[in-house]
C-alpha cells in the first residue's frame, strides 16, 4: 500500500486533475492520496495558500475582504467548471469558507491557521469529488475524524504519538481516501497548520501511521540532480539518494525537500519516491536507508554562496581550557548562528553565514575577540562558498579526495578549507565564491562527464 | 648582544666544556650564558638532576642519601679534575650541597625544588670557574641577584612580569655572565623551578629581559629535520621555521621544544637558533617571527600515532541545538580531553588520543552518547594516526592539496580524515596507524625529494 502526495503544482488547473486521476487509479497500491492546495499556473500566478494568508489577515484588520474571497473560489470554480462538477459544490465551498470568516478573530493565529488551511483542505474535497464524479470508489477524509492530533503550536504544530494508532485504523476503510495537507487538529478540536511544505509532513505522518510500503511524493521535476542545472546543463538524474545523502545534499542549497518534512517517514524506514506529475513513467529518485546500486564515490554536488570565516589565531591556544567556548560566546551575544568549527593547533575558523552581521556588528566581534581573548590575530574573509561532495560510498574509496583536490588544481581554484572525515557521507571545500560555478563544474566533470570512447 | 643557552648533553663531561668555552669566546656578542645541570653521556647514564631529585627524596623520607650524595658530587669532580680545577672547589660545593639538604623538610615540594635546582647552580659555578681558570673575564651570576622572580608554584613557577625589567640592568654588567637555568626565586627568597625543560625557559627569559638581539639554543643536533628521521632517512634539515610552523610541528610528534618554554621570546619578537655544541659551524635552525625564503610549501611533515575518533550521527543534528556541547559535557565528566571536533551537517567526530579510556570507560561513554543523546549511531575508530603538512606558503598555494592526497592515493593510503584551512600554516590528514609510515614517506618523497635531473 502506497500513500501518494501531490503538491501544489500537481493540483493547479483540471488538467493537472485529470494526471493526478490516472496516475491515481493506475496503481491499485495508490490508495491514500494527500493534496496541497492549488499552486501556481504561471510564473507570476498566486497560491491559493497566499491568498488565504491576505484575506484573513485583511479580515482580522476589518478591511474588505470580498475580492481575495472571490478570488480564492474563481480558482476553485474553474477546475470545477472544466470537469463538469455540479456547480452547487462550489456554492457549498463558498458558504464553508463565509462562515470560516465570520469566526471568533480573539486568537489570531488560531483564525490565521485555521484559513490557511482551508486552501488544503476544500482541494481535497474537490479532488474526492472529482474521483466519484468518474465512477471511483473515492472519498474526502478530515483529519479530525482520522485523528490526527497535533501540538498546540499555531503554524509549527508537530504530531502527537498517538496520532500514528489511530492512523493506522484508516486501512480498512474501502476505497481510496483523499486527505489534505498542511494540517491537524489539536486535542481542543482547533485547527493547526505544520511549518513550510507541511503537506509534505501530512504525506510523511500517513505514511508512518499507515505503515505503507511506499510514500510517493509527486513534484514537478523528473528526479533530482547530482548537481545545481543553473550550473551544468542537463545533469546526470539521482535514482536512489539515502536519507544522510538527502540532508547533506539540501544543507548547501539543494532544496530536496524541507528539513523535518520526511522525519516520520524516515523514522519508520519508509522509502520516499520523489516522481513527476507530469512524466509519471520516469523513475524518478528514492530516498532510501540503504542504497545497494552504486554508482562511483559521489551521488551529488551541492554548494551554496554567502559564508564568512572568522579566523583567530593565539600563540598557544590549545592550551588553554575554555578558548573555544568563550568565542562561541561572543558570537551568541549577537545572536549569531556558526556552521562550522574547524581548528588548528593555535588558531580556530568560525564559518557562517555572512548575512547575520553588518558592517559595524562585525567590526564590534572582531575588536572584541581580539581585546577579550588577547588573541594575536583576528582576521575575516568574505564571501566564500562551501561545496559539498555527497556520497555513501566515499569512505571507503581511496582516491576520492585526490581525484576532487587535483580537478580543482587543474581548474586554477585555490581551495580555501577541506573538512573531510567529520561527516561519512560528505567532503566540503571551501572557495571563494567567485570560483564557485569553476570549481563545482571541475567536480562534476570529474565523477560525472561520460567520457567517450 | 647575544644569550646562548647549553643543555645537559653539551656540558655532560670536560670535553663538552672545551667546546662550549670555543663556542662562547669565537663571538664577543655571546656575553650571557644559561647553563643546564649535567646530562646523559651515554644511554644507560643517569643526569645530575634525576640523582638529586632520588636524593632529595631520600632524605625527605629519612633513608640514607650518601651514595647519591656521592653520585652527584662525582660528577662535578670529574669534570673539575680533567679540566684542571682547584680540588677546594668542589669541596665547596659538597659543603654547600650538605647544607642545601639539612635544610628544613616541613614543606616537601620546596625542599624538592631547592634541591633540583642546585644542579644547574652547581653547574653555573663550575663553568664560571673554568672560563676564569681560562683568563676569561666571566662570573657566576645567581638568578636572586639577577632579580628573577617568580611565582610561588613549586615545579611550575611562571616568571614575574617585574623580573624584566630588573634583567635588563645585567647589561651594564663588564665580562661574559653564566646563569644557571631552571629556576628563579620567589618575592619571599625561595627557590622555585620551571617545568619541563626548565633552562630554555630561563634563556627565553634572559633574552626577552635583556632584549637580545638573538637567543642561541646550544643542543646536540645539527638542524630541525622536515621529517621524522626514524621514517626517513638523513631528511632535509630545515633553515628556518616560524614560530607557528614549529607549534604545529611539536604538536605531533615533534619535540622541538617543550611548549610554553619560547613564549618569552616570542612576545619580544627574538629569534631563536636551535645549534649543534657538536658541530657549531651548522648554520642550525632559526625560529623567527617571519620567513623570507622559502622551499616550497611544506617545510615540515609531523605525525603522531594513539588517537581515535567517536563518530556519532542524529538525523537532523544540526538543528538541535547545543548538541556538540552535550557531547563534549559527557567526556568531560570522565576528565577527557579532546583535539578536534570536526563537524559535518548530521555527525560530529571528537578526535581524541586514546590512551585517555580503557575498555569500560570507552563502552560506557559511547553507551550515554547513545542513549541520553538519542543518537542514531555512535562508534568508535581505534589506532588513528594524524600526520600534519607545516608550512606558511600553504595557503596560497593551489594544488598542495592536490599534491598531498593524490601521493597518499598512490601509496594506497585511505585518507580518514582531512583538516585544511582551520590553520593558515597547516593542513591534518588522518590515516589508521599501520598506514603512518607508508603516508609519512609518500608525502615526504612528493615535497622534498630532489629529483635528478
Amino acid at each position: 500500500m502506497k500513500v501518494v502526495k501531490f503538491g501544489g503544482s500537481s493540483l493547479a488547473t483540471a488538467a493537472q486533475f485529470e494526471k493526478v486521476l490516472n496516475i491515481v487509479v493506475s496503481d491499485p497500491a495508490r490508495k491514500f492520496v494527500v493534496v496541497s492546495a492549488p499552486g501556481k499556473r504561471f510564473v507570476q500566478d498566486i497560491k491559493v495558500t497566499d491568498l488565504l494568508i491576505e484575506c484573513a489577515e485583511k479580515t482580522i484588520n476589518g478591511e474588505n475582504n470580498h475580492e481575495l474571497i472571490e478570488a480564492v473560489l474563481e480558482r476553485y470554480r474553474n477546475i470545477a467548471d472544466e470537469l463538469k462538477l455540479p456547480i452547487e459544490f462550489i456554492q457549498e465551498l463558498h458558504k464553508d469558507l463565509l462562515e470560516l470568516l465570520n469566526r471568533d478573530i480573539t486568537n489570531k493565529n488560531r483564525f490565521l491557521d485555521a484559513v490557511k488551511a482551508s486552501g488544503e483542505d476544500m482541494n481535497a474535497k474537490l479532488v474526492a469529488k472529482f474521483f466519484q464524479s468518474r465512477g471511483i470508489d473515492a472519498s474526502y477524509f478530515s483529519p479530525k475524524d482520522a485523528g490526527l492530533l497535533v501540538s498546540d503550536e499555531s503554524g509549527n504544530a508537530q504530531v502527537l504519538p498517538e496520532s500514528y494508532e489511530r492512523l493506522y485504523t484508516l486501512r480498512k476503510i474501502p476505497g481510496i481516501i483523499i486527505f489534505p495537507g498542511f494540517f491537524g487538529y489539536t486535542k481542543n478540536g482547533e485547527v493547526a497548520t505544520f511549518s513550510r511544505s507541511g503537506s509534505d509532513i501530512t504525506g510523511a505522518i500517513l505514511a508512518n501511521g499507515l505503515k505503507a510500503d511506499l510514500y510517493e511524493n509527486f513534484t514537478d521535476v523528473d528526479a533530482v540532480y547530482s548537481v545545481n542545472p543553473m550550473i551544468v546543463h542537463h545533469p546526470v538524474e539521482i535514482r536512489e539518494l539515502t536519507y544522510r545523502e538527502m540532508r547533506e545534499l539540501s544543507y548547501a542549497g539543494f532544496s530536496v525537500f524541507h528539513d523535518e518534512a520526511l522525519i516520520p517517514a524516515f523514522r519508520a524506514g519508509i522509502t520516499v519516491n520523489v516522481k513527476n506529475t507530469n512524466n509519471p513513467t520516469a523513475p524518478g529518485t528514492k530516498i532510501v536507508h540503504k542504497r545497494d546500486n552504486t554508482n562511483g564515490p559521489v551521488v551529488g554536488i551541492a554548494s551554496d554562496k554567502g559564508f564568512c570565516s572568522i579566523y583567530v589565531s593565539k600563540y598557544l591556544m590549545n592550551r588553554e581550557v575554555g578558548f573555544g567556548r568563550k568565542l562561541l560566546a561572543i558570537l551568541e551575544e549577537y545572536g549569531i548562528s556558526y556552521e562550522h568549527t574547524p581548528s588548528g593547533i593555535d588558531d580556530i575558523s568560525v564559518i557562517l553565514r555572512q548575512n547575520q552581521m553588518d558592517q559595524y556588528t562585525e567590526q564590534d566581534i572582531l575588536e572584541r575577540i581580539k581585546t577579550e581573548l588577547l588573541a594575536d590575530e583576528v582576521k575575516i574573509e568574505h564571501d566564500l562558498a562551501l561545496i559539498m561532495l555527497v556520497g555513501e560510498e566515499m569512505k571507503q574509496n581511496v582516491g576520492t579526495a585526490a581525484r576532487a583536490t587535483k580537478a580543482l588544481a587543474n581548474a586554477g581554484v585555490n581551495i580555501e578549507m577541506i573538512n573531510q572525515g567529520s561527516s561519512e557521507v560528505s567532503m566540503m571545500f571551501g572557495v571563494k565564491q567567485a570560483s564557485e560555478r569553476k570549481a563545482v563544474k571541475a567536480i562534476y566533470e570529474e565523477f560525472f562527464a561520460v567520457v567517450p570512447v
